[in-house]
């Protein structure tokens, strides 16, 4: 079977695998003392190009909630996208962390905060009214939800936002490889240089077992995040295990050569499937994700033939959504789009 | 350099980064939708001998705070022993989860809670008094932080407490697996049949990466669980590398048998130790802990010799801590004690 | 100055005021423990026809957020209208008290939830799926914070919704006094008879100093209620004092008489300004709130006469609010009338 | 009936009722943005001889639980007194507002902290341990709950170690009328001069219905104050209403009257009954709270004649606790003198 319902379907890259049996042997020092997570860090720093700090976890919920519990105080608001993983996807983890913080969802196409409405909701956003939750963050993800990538320029116009009203501005890069591969740009532009202040690197979905980062870039927002790590439950006593795979990750622009396959596929699948009749692109497919409108039963008969993918009822009826993963073969792309003709084909052979 | 700071310096057992390998093939649905964690949870029914609820985290803390969270109400008390890793190690974690919980910090021979004390303070507990927090649940740490084993008896005398002052009680079971070593008795007759209502079971120590169970005996408080680990950020997308560990940590009795390793590791040391003229163990010496106070300056030189250990000085002048892991070689730990004696004869020729 | 700003910009009826100092001789027990509040429970039971259970507070937020908290867990959601006081006006208060819940901001035609688009919400509510907060409450506003008033049968269509889903229905009554007075019906009937399970049943607004109570319907949903309260900072030690407002406040059906004051002012002031030319009433004028468009600078001109109110941006150019109080004097309204006619007629001769 | 239970099972002064009519007419903007608060504040500021910033709230417990948040992070420890109100008595609220920092319960005769023993538990407090909670405030209660009272020189050199430490100080003045009268010092140098940053200055218990006051003294600490009230739902929309409390309590020295009386009276009580044979103070008699050991049956004796007060089982057998109010009259306080007289004498004799 075909799985495309996510790209954390799919287990580890090899290189990480190794990586675990390479730090196994002998004592470390626990939560974070140990050498792996001290050339981690100089690692960041590299290729991040700044004196960045580094907070590696295993869940990006957990990277998301940390950036943002730092930046956000208990009857402070956080922008964001209405579709956002922050919002629907992390059952209140957000609110957990910063003691009961309110999201403001947001709309926008592909799922992207856009920087003029965005000055709108901020000019009325209460600040300073006691009554209101007060205005303390934006969150983007990159990419978004629905596939679409920020452009550096993009994330620098919301930065501007942020940084005239005082609010942190957290990314949350769970697909950050796939963005950076597609804009073919530095980490660096994709990310402080733009003006981010905290972002949750993402490293499971793209090839990690469970791995990610917290990394800071502003040192005063760094300061209590350990403590808010730890009491999180996040802090890890073999942090050499987290630590190795992020340092795998990184290693050799792993990480980017892995992000590009699945854009690759991501790309193919999308080509293929655009160029069905009726069928219809949802959203710009700039990273890993397709969301396609397929004409008719051919969804349903697609499953029926082995493929796997989740409908997307937002999206209307025949609506499906497509993840391609670091590991996904081009012949399972080849062979889901040739399946798709044909059953497009005989439907409408069928409508005939 | 021998390292006996903790039983997590050391890495992984290879049995269970073999289990990494194994099942990192394939496709997989994600957050515990896999075969792995299937099979898993029928693992650990077996192993315990009834219906438990299974829920695969990734270190201790979290374990604990999870089972906590679903006993206690924010109003709620938490009875504890003041040496409790809930109460002294995880910065506040109870207190998250259970949304401001207060931890009634115990005092106790050897870092146990005894039911005769416990039932004088709940007796006091301001139960039904709306000024007070309302006594929610007791926490037992097996073993305990003191290197102690709590028997099935005692065990069950608090549990009958907690059941007459309807109490949740919940095992702090980090060392879960060298207590049952100790006890020679089954997983069931060392937690449900005694009473125990949630328990985190430790693996991460005993020779996993990253994997602990909060395992829940009573279906009525498993059923918020899901969402309190999901919004604490602990549930894994590629579940499979969690719950991977875990089964191959329940194999074969794997689980026991490195913990019967680390034991009678810890007991050699523990004998030899306290052979030692000047020498005097603070606490019986039944999982794999041994605290000692040493005379004079043996612990300095010691360390010079290049053994690494805490210092307790919990214990006064002289006191520290060692742990015996899994895979701590037997030549080790007599290469230590023969060290020792050295040191201790050098020790007191000089001061003879 | 006439001020219609708000209906706590006045002070209190002078039988609230008499019955302080009528209270005020000899000892009574604290914390509720006083034969007043004995008395005012059994008086809710006779008002509201039955056996309800009543938590005097002193503000509006802390009996929406008590009421809430009863009913919703950390990882729950609260439907409620976007521009109901919980979700804009209470600075995250409901975040507070229910450990971090999400409220749902949704929208309706005059403040209002409508069971319709809500029964759509609540399919797509995400109830069991891990990930997304799990619909625990309805909240709805009585009268609306746009001055409409549900009628009975609209509530319990939104009750039915609740009973199926397994929600909470909760009431934020500020201007439930209002409401009824409005609606000619038993407080019973506008209340639980119509599926509400609690009432913030408000009383300052409209002629007590500092008085609310929650109304608990559910007797499960009052068992902890005491314990938030006291944690809250809520429970009163002196609570003699506020529920001798409460005991007088529904005395004699005062409480509905000033109600009904407030209305006949608030009605008069809507059809006045309705017959200006020009002037639109941006909501149906129900209760004591009025929104109203005026023309050109006629809201400039009526602030420059004296008159206090505040301008309602969301209602476009030249909208303001007016609310009238239990105790505007029909005088201060048809001075406000002529001033605005006047001002009307000088305006058109301006721009004529 | 003569009631000592505790100074809030009284009324209010005649003062602080008429305080309420007389600012009850006319329109006054909402949520302290009114005359009488701007007026409380000036006059706060004169009584305390400082730029401080004052945040009137109804209860004690809010008055507490608000000041503890602006110093203590979620992850940060207060140190009190085991005995303290905020550790016993407030059902978990400092732990609710400060997002579920710890509250570290320390020993200390007559209800107090000395700098001397807190220095050794700050010594070892943890700060900068990711594992332990960060120390981050001292709570003091003025007078204590034993009744006893700090000395300025003793809150000076508590101050001096929280300085040292980075600490905030927070001191419960629920009972700060008494104190101050007591030492017959400035509220200044009861408060802020010896190094208090944040005040709980309590009006309730010594003559007012509801009204208490945050008195901040570090500007830095007020800032975030008023959302976190609001959001408590502590903002009063009447303002005016408590403020004039306070005003009126602050005119003319009306507190320290009301808390001189109080002091007198507990004094001729303790000095009666310590002339009693048998009878023992357990704590020295400084404000208004008497802890007594009665010998024999006394306490019952004296309870069956109508005398009112509490038990008070940490004293041991026969220990009671009387509290003299504001208007405790001398009158009672003799009768029950007599009676005890009368009843020790009956005791001797049965049991000579």
């Amino acid at each position: 079977m075909v799985n495309f319902c996510s790209d954390n379907v799919v287990g580890a890259a090899p290189e990480i695998l190794a990586a675990l049996a390479a730090v196994n042997e002998g004592a470390a020092m626990p939560y974070g003392d140990d050498e792996v997570t001290a050339r981690l860090r100089d690692r960041f720093r590299e290729v991040f190009e700044t004196d960045c700090q580094v907070f590696p976890v295993a869940t990006g919920t957990a990277a998301n909630v940390l950036g943002l519990s730092v930046m956000t105080p208990p009857y402070g608001a956080i922008d964001c996208h209405r579709d956002s993983h922050i919002n629907v996807d992390e059952c209140g983890g957000p609110e957990l962390y910063t003691g009961g913080a309110k999201l403001v969802a947001l709309p926008g196409a592909d799922a992207k905060l856009a920087a003029g409405p965005l000055a709108e909701v901020l000019a009325q956003g209460g600040a300073g009214v006691v009554h209101h939750v007060q205005p303390a963050a934006i969150s983007l993800s990159q990419a978004t939800e629905a596939g679409a990538v920020y452009r550096p320029e993009e994330v620098a116009a919301i930065a501007e936002l942020a940084r005239q009203h005082g609010l942190g501005l957290q990314m949350d890069g769970a697909r950050f490889a796939n963005a950076v591969a597609f804009l073919d740009c530095s980490p660096a532009e994709a990310s402080w240089k733009a003006g981010v202040d905290v972002l949750a690197f993402g490293a499971t979905k793209n090839g990690c077992l469970c791995a990610e980062a917290v990394v800071v870039f502003k040192p005063e927002l760094a300061e209590t995040l350990e403590y808010r790590r730890k009491r999180g439950g996040h802090l890890f006593s073999k942090m050499r295990f987290l630590s190795a795979q992020l340092e795998a990750y990184l290693a050799d622009d792993l990480w980017l050569r892995l992000a590009r396959q699945a854009n690759a596929q991501a790309k193919a699948l999308a080509q293929g499937l655009a160029a069905l009749p009726g069928a219809e692109l949802l959203h710009p497919v700039e990273a890993n994700e397709i969301f396609v409108r397929l004409p008719g039963a051919l969804a349903e008969a697609l499953r029926a033939r082995g493929f796997a993918f989740y409908d997307w009822p937002a999206g209307g009826p025949g609506a499906i959504r497509l993840i391609a993963a670091f590991n996904t073969p081009a012949e399972a792309v080849q062979a889901f789009l040739e399946a798709a003709r044909a059953e497009a084909e005989a439907g409408q052979r069928q409508s005939a």
